[in-house]
């Protein structure tokens, strides 16, 4: 994994730190390079589903934006990133004291990223996978307005 | 559209009030029919993304249940309804003062349910449509422990 | 329904002529208007699967083009178009004489279209739908070489 | 890679033999692990899209099988597989002279196993990632009357 540069880490952790939904979910930076990054968030009973486990919309926001913050860390300064689309498979209930979600890029295209995430669940010492996504990030000229 | 049994619709609704996840997204249900369900969802300021837009994990929250819903409205009584995967294509910005989103059953199987979502922004009396989702839902025997 | 221009309907069937692949699996055009096309395609055994139904991957194929066709119809003349993704839900096993694919734009962006796509198998009269398709399709300037 | 029993990669073979599709475009068998298996198919001029590439509906068709394939390696004798739902993004245009597709069960479920299916292009020794899928498959008893 290659580092960021400063100056980009910088610039996706502000961009993040902006979304005030990862800030209502509890979700925090765990790890941090080019293109791979883990975004993290504790167990909460206000987001849970009918049966108690974490609701698949909030597993699904963790590795939207993990993929997204991966993307970001690939582009030009001028460029912001945009979800096109997603697709999530849940393979397991999302169980667990903490959930980390793991975002790559897959293709570092000029006009669309392609990324894998994946997201663990994380119980006493053990880790276990429940959801993969495949998602396309646009890259947005911020000429057009659009902040990173 | 087919109107639901008072007890079917009763179910479903309890189901619902079970997500603590909607109430925190401060979600709704607008209305209910046989395979066929509206939720919706106001603006809220700690549900946006760094534009200022409303998350796009939200909005798949508000799309994957009402989905989940139309599902179960299908459902026998003894079985419970576990979403395997769904894919969103996001076609606007989620910007709007309102967000309903329309799940309808397209294949009812007895084993999995597949379904299409349609999430619409509504501002000053206009609606436009900013999400498609198309999701699968497996339907669980509640004999296996797992409620509805 | 609004009708194509006639250099703009000449124009998407060259490109489909062009596209051997539809040859080998006998696809046709059966409908054509702005945004919204069908394509058909008789039963044929060379392409079954391991039960005697049309693969899964050849409905996909005629899937794929209705969507394609359909993006190409709305585009300027000096765009081609480029499939970036699709997810297909397959609903029923793709048993019958005849299988016709529709193909929808649900969202026409200068950059990116979001198309439905929708296959139905036909027997003795009779229609079903077999497979449920979401798809992206890049508009890509002709200026970079690529023919439509 | 766990190898496979006799038994069961014979089956698998046999399952994928029986496939027409896959003779019609070609396609061979060219690794087989448990859970992990990977086909390869020739560049055909009869296959391909108005641009002069291989058709994405092929390339998808390849996916698709490694996956299923996959998913049958790890069934109990008496199950079939079938293709419930796929996504697949197009990285790069399907340029090459063979194309390998590997499929390679994530999360093998009793009754839905999900794979990750990645396409590759060769030419002049070189290998380039094309597409990238993620699928589920169900898994049916063959009591159904259903074959593997």
């Amino acid at each position: 994994m290659t580092a960021l540069s400063e100056k980009t880490e910088a610039r996706c952790r502000a961009s993040f730190a902006r979304q005030q939904a990862m800030a209502t979910i509890g979700a925090s930076v765990r790890s941090v390079a080019a293109g791979d990054i883990e975004l993290e968030m504790p167990f909460s009973e206000k987001l849970t589903q009918q049966h108690g486990f974490m609701h698949a919309g909030v597993i699904t926001m963790l590795a939207d934006n993990a993929c997204g913050f991966a993307a970001l860390s690939l582009m030009p300064d001028d460029a912001a990133v945009l979800t096109t689309e997603f697709k999530i498979n849940l393979l397991s209930p999302a169980k667990g004291e903490r959930f980390v979600a793991r975002g790559k890029v897959v293709r570092p295209g000029k006009k669309l990223m392609v990324c894998l995430g994946e997201v663990f669940a994380e119980e006493a010492g053990q880790r276990k996978q429940v959801a993969l996504m495949t998602a396309s990030m646009m890259v947005i000229e911020t000429s057009t307005g659009l902040r990173d």
